[in-house]
Order: structure tokens, then C-alpha cells, then sequence
């Protein structure tokens, strides 16, 4: 019996890629756990505390258990809103679910990051990705894959530097400056990195935050399981906390893969 | 052009409502703002408490705005893991990804709460649906739209009584008991309600977090914009923040709508 969406794709059967049904996908979790492993930026006044309200019998003949819950809105698997560094862009509660959800594109550059652990992502980078699978799409996001998860949670592997306190030492690979303008003018939706910043360790201007939040553009810190991924033909709904004025927010990132992708 | 997606559709061609796909889905959101005003329960010792860490120019040449968040897991929209009222089932980080990702029926009882506060949803009601569009399949999510999101932020209105500290003359409407059982026997994957609490206001025992929690369900409570989704065709993400140990977590729950769902 021919349906709607049907006679759409009989319509589209020129369309060699499209996009799988909500059915024939399989969900791959792209957040880290919050726990007392969480790793925040070193200058966090506080990590992740979660603190017993209630465990064990109630008095009523059930089992209760609750918890409250304490962090800096950026520290595991966050989202920045546009306003983290733009004082007059968009705030979590602002942006719509449509800026975080979309076509993932994976630029894997961890052959690069496995040699120099400042490296940032180039413009280059992104034109190789592109003469293989296509010139990015606005409204296309993007995740580059360092592997830098491999670390988490080892503060010192995963940052660079230990030391509480004491930002000025970080090492991790990261957006270069140039990168992010390209992105920008590519029209994406939204950019996100499987270390602790788009900006790489060492910034010290952090020049990658100020042009994507500058174009209102939301990004995602400390991702993972990127290398479950393909480079193509994944989609991701990042999925913030809703809170309304805030600057960032923990983030339960899910990527969406197809279940059986054609072949290239 | 026939591709793989396209022929596996042909060969179904008897299921006059498939899965769209990703690409010719709606998004609505089905969470509240966490702000000043979010609800919580009477006892919850705090709120949601969002710190300013800085707004302004840095002294570095940008602007910054960073944030902390202090709330108990179950306020505003969140997810209930099975443990809150089961003391050896699940914690949110041990609930897979796909037990939030399911089809969605919504069964509307809003004409019965807008005469009883106190309702409970029936066998009966979840009878009528099947009658109207067939049998629950094991995995579907069920929401039940009691229309209470109306009332928000008006804790009086939504919760029946203002009274802080006290939350024994509370009065909205919820799941019925013996509707949870028959849930757990439907095999559904998780429920959702947009009050309070899957227990109606008025409950002492919370049987129905007890029935649900101890089939490792997981529930969601205080949805919003159920009024704007199909009794069925919809499907449903709930992305709860992933607290290793948490009994419940802020979420972030979508609804994926069919762009055009077929007539009836």
C-alpha cells in the first residue's frame, strides 16, 4: 500500500542517502556519567556533589531514595549557550530545539591529536572531510573526534595539568580560530568536541568561544563514544537541561545511526 | 532510484503508519523552564538555585557568564529512576538510552480532571485508547495529558495547596493503580504525566511509584505541551541528565511528530 511517506521517498529516490526512520536507528550516548569523577575546568569553585536527602525505608512501607544536586553549569558533558561569552546572544532557555537537533558531521582528526596534543582543527581539515562525503549543509553540526575521551577521567591526562586552581597549563587539542569562521560561514548549527573546550588547552583569548558564540551558535564540551560513529549519516539531538538563563548546561547528547547505512 | 531504505518500505507496505524519518519530524518540547519559578515538591529542602560565577568583561578582552545550579533531582521535569522507590533496581546512569526512546501514546483524560482534581487514570481509559488505536505494543511510552500544565507555575493551582513544608493536602490527578499494573503487563517501556507526580495528589502510599519502580520503569513528571501531540503516531525522547547514582535527574524530553501524519 502506497503512503504518504511513502510516495514522499518514491518522490525523493533520487536522494541515495536519506535519512533513516525513527525506527531503524540505533542510539549511541555521547554524554560521560556525572559522578565524583566528573572533571571540571580547574578554576571550578565546586565539581559535582551529590548529596543524600533520603535512603532507605520511608516509615510508610516503601523504599525511598532522592538526592540533591550541586556543580558549575560547565563541567562534564555540557552545552554552551551562545551567552557564555557573548553578552547579548542566546541563553540556554533561549534556544530552540531545533538548533539541537541535525545531520552530524564527524571530522575525525585524532591521528593528528595522537602526535601533538595542542593541535587544533584547520580549515584544511574540514576541506579534506568535505572532498569525501560533500560541502557541509547549513544547518549541519559538527563534532571533531580527537579520542580524548580515552583519558577521561584522568585529570591529568585528560587536561594536561592537575594542579587545583590553576588553569595556565592546560594541553588538549581543540578548534582553531580559522576552523571556526569557516564553520560559521558553512551555516552550522552547532559545533561540539570530545575534550574540555572548543578552544584547545593552551588559549588564552579563547577566540574559538568568542566566534561561535559571537554568531549564536551553541556548542558541546566533553563528548564521547565518537568513534562509534560514522562520519556521516548520523544524527544528534543534544538535549540541555532547560535552564532558562543559563550560560551553559549538562547536556544528555544522544547520536542517532543509522542501522544499516548504505555503503559509500 | 530504489535504496535499501526505500525497498525494506515496499516490502511493509501493509503498515499504513510507519516511523517517519528523522528528517520529517516536528520537535516539540515537553519540558518546563528551570528558573525561580519551578515547582518542586512541599518537603524539597531547596529549589532551583542558579549562582551567578561572573558576567562581564573578563579583563581578558571578552565577555563571560558562568553559572552554578543547586536543586533536588525531583523538581521541574524530570525522569524517576526505578531506585527512587525500589531500593535494589535502577539508577539513572544504569537505565540504557533506549529505555527513554520509544513510540508514544498519549491517552487524554483532560476532560475527566477538568471535573476531578482527584482523578485517576482507569483500566478502563487505557481500554478506550486500544479500542480507538489498537492494543499498547511492549516498548511504547505512555503519557497521560491531564492538561495540569496550564496551571504552572501556580503551585497552589498546579499542586493544590501552597503550604510550604507540608504535602498533605495536596490535590491532582495521576496514574490509578491497577492502570500502572496493567501498564506493566502492556510491557511499556516507560510513563510520563504532566503533574506533580505519577501518584495522584492525594496518595499516602505512592503505590504507583512502587508498581512502576519495582518493574524497573522509568517515569516522567511535570511534562508539558502534550496537547500539542497525536494520541499516536508520535515518538518520544526523554534525555535525563546522567547521574551515575542519581534516583532521578532533570530531563529534557522531546516529542518527534510526524511533519504530516496520516488522516485517521
Amino acid at each position: 500500500m502506497i503512503t504518504p511517506v511513502l510516495l514522499t521517498l518514491l518522490l525523493m529516490g533520487a536522494d541515495e542517502n536519506p535519512a533513516p526512520r525513527l525506527d531503524q536507528v540505533e542510539l549511541v550516548d555521547l554524554s560521560h556519567t556525572y559522578d565524583h569523577s566528573t572533571i571540571f575546568w580547574p578554576t571550578s569553585p565546586i565539581g559535582f556533589e551529590h548529596k543524600v536527602l533520603a535512603f532507605g525505608p520511608s516509615g510508610n512501607g516503601y523504599f525511598y531514595s532522592a538526592y540533591t544536586l550541586s556543580m558549575p553549569e560547565h563541567g562534564g558533558t555540557h552545552l554552551d549557550a551562545p551567552i557564555h561569552f557573548s553578552k547579548d546572544a542566546k541563553t540556554v532557555g533561549q534556544l530552540p530545539l531545533t538548533d539541537f537537533y541535525a545531520p552530524l558531521a564527524v571530522i575525525d582528526i585524532s591521528e593528528k591529536t595522537a602526535t601533538n596534543r595542542d593541535y587544533r582543527l584547520s580549515p584544511d581539515d574540514i576541506a579534506a572531510y568535505e572532498s569525501k562525503f560533500g560541502q557541509l549543509q547549513p544547518g549541519t553540526a559538527v563534532a571533531v573526534r580527537t579520542n580524548w575521551s580515552r583519558f577521561w577521567p584522568d585529570v591529568k591526562a585528560y587536561l594536561g595539568d592537575d594542579t587545583p586552581g590553576d588553569a595556565s597549563n592546560l594541553s588538549f587539542p581543540g578548534f582553531g580560530t580559522a576552523a571556526a569562521k569557516f564553520l560559521v560561514d558553512r551555516g552550522v548549527s552547532m559545533i561540539g568536541i570530545d575534550t574540555a573546550s572548543i578552544d584547545y588547552g593552551k588559549s588564552k583569548n579563547f577566540a574559538v568561544h568568542v566566534v561561535i558564540a559571537g554568531s549564536n551558535i551553541p556548542a558541546l564540551e566533553n563528548l564521547t563514544n565518537l568513534a562509534d560513529l560514522p562520519e556521516k549519516g548520523a544524527w544528534i539531538l543534544a538535549a540541555p537541561m532547560k535552564i532558562g538563563r543559563g550560560s551553559g548546561a549538562p547536556a544528555r547528547v544522544v547520536a542517532f545511526v543509522p542501522k544499516n547505512l548504505p555503503a559509500d
